[in-house]
């Protein structure tokens, strides 16, 4: 059970979560590693949820590596999952004292807030109609709203008014929405050469991203037919199909629809950034921090 | 999401849990409503814990009726268990105040108790050696901690002393691990008349209990000779293997090792009630409580 949760977490990322509590965190000019314990609650259950949710996506790789369920299997993968997802919270029992029932609280809105994310992501898959609203919604839940929790946990471990942690959670929502938007855009418009994953994947695997479901919105009646063509048929060549689609969302301006909704996000976590009441040099940093995140997709 | 939680907790149960966190909290007379939060957490995590552990088996029936996996599927059940858990968690943040810290700790390091127990049992179907010792370490995981932890989570709620709680959890934990073996002798010994399942089950499933593992550790070797070959015999008509393990059972005194056992458990668990300072009406409650439960099984 302790084997598949050191594999996980040792297979890297960028520890954005953790990171995100202690800058929260010093931000309100506290020690950061009052923060500590939080920070590693919040990495523990991301990657709890990334062992469970590569058993329901039935994914064999996570950063290029087998996945826990393939290289052990799926009842160890299950296990290991729940003992890391135990792990996370009784790491808040651990020295934040007069802060554990705030924490908790939080923790525990937000980690049943990803269970719903995943679940309305696992329905997406067989779902007839998908607006753009409920995509929003989606990866408001699924991605965002950690991201959020994470800043806010630091911040209550630095003892902020509650006013300041909301501008913070905020903060990190929107620029989880707007990650996740420069994401779906990149997985169309990468730079074949710089992009790690196979450029159009989102295409070949039918996936209900912002820039499907927001060409659907705006489709006339034969772009609608032929989007829906083209997702179904399951026999023409990937790289046809892939620019094809691309050929529609271009005929659609898709690409800046999509760029101006990211857009709007990260205006609106900025906003709440400035309206944080915190060290300004501080808040710079993790301005920047937020841009170096959001930077890789442009 | 939901539908599943709402479903495995509506299949019923005797609720005892729940129950031993209120009577842990009127013990100390505290109004058990200050413990309604925490009773409630127990049976929540109980239910994740049949959710996920009926996946890992491949149970197709929980108290008779079709399990979640079943009825809907494997990643509705997973993704229900998870958001339960959750849930549970979330209990503890709940109007218990300057408790919350001691709820948390204790339920955490129980939590990972049963998902520790759940991996040992999963191991033991493949494992060539499994002692009477593991098999007790196995259960007081798997079973017997959740209600020691049940208990003191309530003594808890009460502001008891940790000597208290100490007391009451080692009674509840003493009480599960003879329940525990007393159900491995109901499983081989019961009146095929009142007993709900079929009487054998655990000899016709191979399955690791006390009685088997203690009668691998006393027989001879002619007698380990057999009983090994009637366990890895799969073509032999059920009724026949049941009734050649029992004779086996019989001729090495399982039976009787067995419930000294159990009554060694029980009595340490009395001894443990004994030494709680506690209303003594109140204590004579939970003892009848506790003989109640364990009474089915004589």
């Amino acid at each position: 059970m302790y084997g598949p949760m050191a594999y996980i977490v040792g297979l890297g990322g960028k520890r954005v979560r953790p990171l995100l509590t202690l800058i929260g965190c010093e931000l309100f000019d506290t020690d950061p590693r009052q923060a500590l314990h939080a920070a590693i609650a919040v990495e523990l259950f991301h990657n709890f949820s990334l062992i469970h949710d590569d058993i329901l996506d039935k994914a064999p790789l996570r950063r290029g590596k087998a996945t826990v369920h393939e290289k052990w299997n799926h009842n160890i993968a299950l296990l290991s999952g729940d003992g890391m997802m135990v792990l996370a919270f009784d790491r808040l029992s651990r020295g934040h004292n007069q802060h554990t029932g705030a924490l908790l609280k939080l923790f525990s809105k937000t980690g049943l807030e990803v269970c719903e994310g995943q679940q309305e992501d696992m329905n997406f898959e067989t779902a007839d109609e998908v607006s753009v609203n409920d995509y929003l919604h989606m990866i408001t839940n699924k991605t965002a709203v950690l991201l959020g929790c994470s800043l806010q946990m630091g911040a209550i471990c630095a003892g902020a008014s509650e006013q300041d942690q909301a501008h913070l959670y905020e903060f990190g929502k929107h620029v989880g929405i707007a990650f996740q938007i420069l994401d779906d855009i990149l997985d169309v418009y990468a730079d074949h050469d710089k992009f790690g994953k196979q450029v159009g994947g989102d295409i070949i695997a039918h996936k209900k991203t912002f820039l499907l479901l927001k060409a659907l919105e705006l489709a006339d009646a034969t772009q609608r037919q032929t989007l829906q063509a083209l997702m179904a048929d399951a026999s023409m060549a990937n790289a046809d199909k892939v620019s094809r689609v691309t050929a529609l969302y271009d005929a659609l301006n898709i690409r800046q629809i999509a760029s101006q909704e990211a857009n709007l996000h990260t205006e609106t976590a900025l906003r709440h950034l400035a309206e944080t009441n915190a060290d300004a040099a501080k808040k710079e940093d993790l301005k920047r921090f937020a841009e170096n995140l959001l930077h890789r997709h442009t």
